[in-house]
């Protein structure tokens, strides 16, 4: 074989790990945005289909870190691939994750009682999930054109997810004590904040990852994180 | 330099990998078990210790990952060598989220008003706690001594933590119900034990990634997992 073609060969592979992330990346969303439909409209269909749907990210995890080993045996990528190679298995780290918090979010609304959850409290782990939703959104779209500028401005917005997960929280431990008989579904809504919370670290983690592909620099600098 | 030479090299360098991944596991093991220490005592300046030295996991961590960057770029591992770098990535980020973790229960623990938290609700995450420690200090073991039988046993002890966390997050629903002034005390044991059944979790996946070391195999059954 030629040089060109094995420079080729490389390129689509490389093109394939890209269009796997992808895939993932779209999964992931998907599961996000199906998990908070669910949990709004009471609809128990929908959030088991985002449970099982859940497998097919986990195979896909698999498969990028198979293609990571492949091809890094078989080629010998240097600077810029490499650490596309490497960051590539991280997010899959991060995209699986965050679908499994979605899965988690699908569960919990399945055990959900009507009765002994506020409607108030619905919508605000609502609004959490749709912030969340958007930041995870941007930094997909960030990734698919290897946006740095973008990725840093996901960066920097955790730190209003971490603000309305807080209020949140706070707000929710307010109808725990002015009705016990809510206590039972609002900490299972608290936990699905929490998830959504993680889903919004992980998705700065992402933007991390990107920034470091693309400069080959770590941000060094702490971000604000709400623990 | 002679071939000799070079194999001596890419030896030392792995051994290196290995020695900050068992620098990262150790600090994860402490500051799980100081986490611990400072709930049951009560002792705000643990607490604090705790909360500060998370900055040297994270370090650690960019520091695997430079390591594993420089040893795909300089050498050609192969086989069971790419193995080992590719899993120790994914190692070092679990054991970054550990840590992470044990930091957020430190977080928790500041922030405990103690006339507002039943003492055997403390005595329940901390039993919780131990479990994980044992778990987290037999996968670091099977890791040091790349014992796969080990890491098999590790992995089937997750459904122990999962059963022991469902037991303690009803009886924590339980002391809410029974005194509105727990409420706010007994939220943040459960976030407590939340974080440590994903220490458990994360633990598991250690173990999973020192099979697909050692053997190449990805465990396939799902294993069961609490959420």
């Amino acid at each position: 074989m030629t040089t060109q073609h094995l420079v080729k060969r490389f390129d689509d592979e490389l093109n394939k790990l890209d269009a796997s992330l992808s895939e993932m990346g779209g999964l992931a969303e998907a599961q996000l945005a199906e998990a908070l439909k669910a949990l709004r409209e009471r609809d128990t269909e929908l959030a088991e289909r985002v449970i099982r749907s859940d497998r097919r990210v986990d195979e896909l995890e698999h498969n990028v870190q198979d293609q990571v080993v492949q091809l890094l045996a078989l080629r010998q990528p240097m600077a810029v691939d490499l650490r596309q190679i490497v960051t590539s298995l991280k997010v899959s780290v991060a995209l699986e994750r965050i679908a499994d918090y979605a899965k988690n979010i699908s569960k919990r609304t399945l055990q959900l009682t009507p009765t002994q959850t506020p409607p108030r409290a619905i919508s605000g782990v609502d609004r959490l999930g749709r912030l969340v939703q958007a930041l995870l959104r941007d930094v997909l779209d960030a990734l698919a054109r290897a946006d740095a500028v973008k990725a840093r401005a996901v960066w920097e917005r955790d730190v209003d997810i971490d603000d309305a997960y807080n209020g949140l929280v706070r707000e929710l431990l307010t109808y725990m004590m002015e009705d016990v008989r809510t206590i039972g579904g609002c900490s299972q809504l608290m936990f699905m904040a929490k998830n959504i919370e993680r889903i919004g670290d992980h998705t700065t983690n992402i933007a991390e990852l990107l920034i470091y592909r693309l400069s080959g620099a770590q941000l060094e600098e702490a971000r604000p994180r709400g623990t």
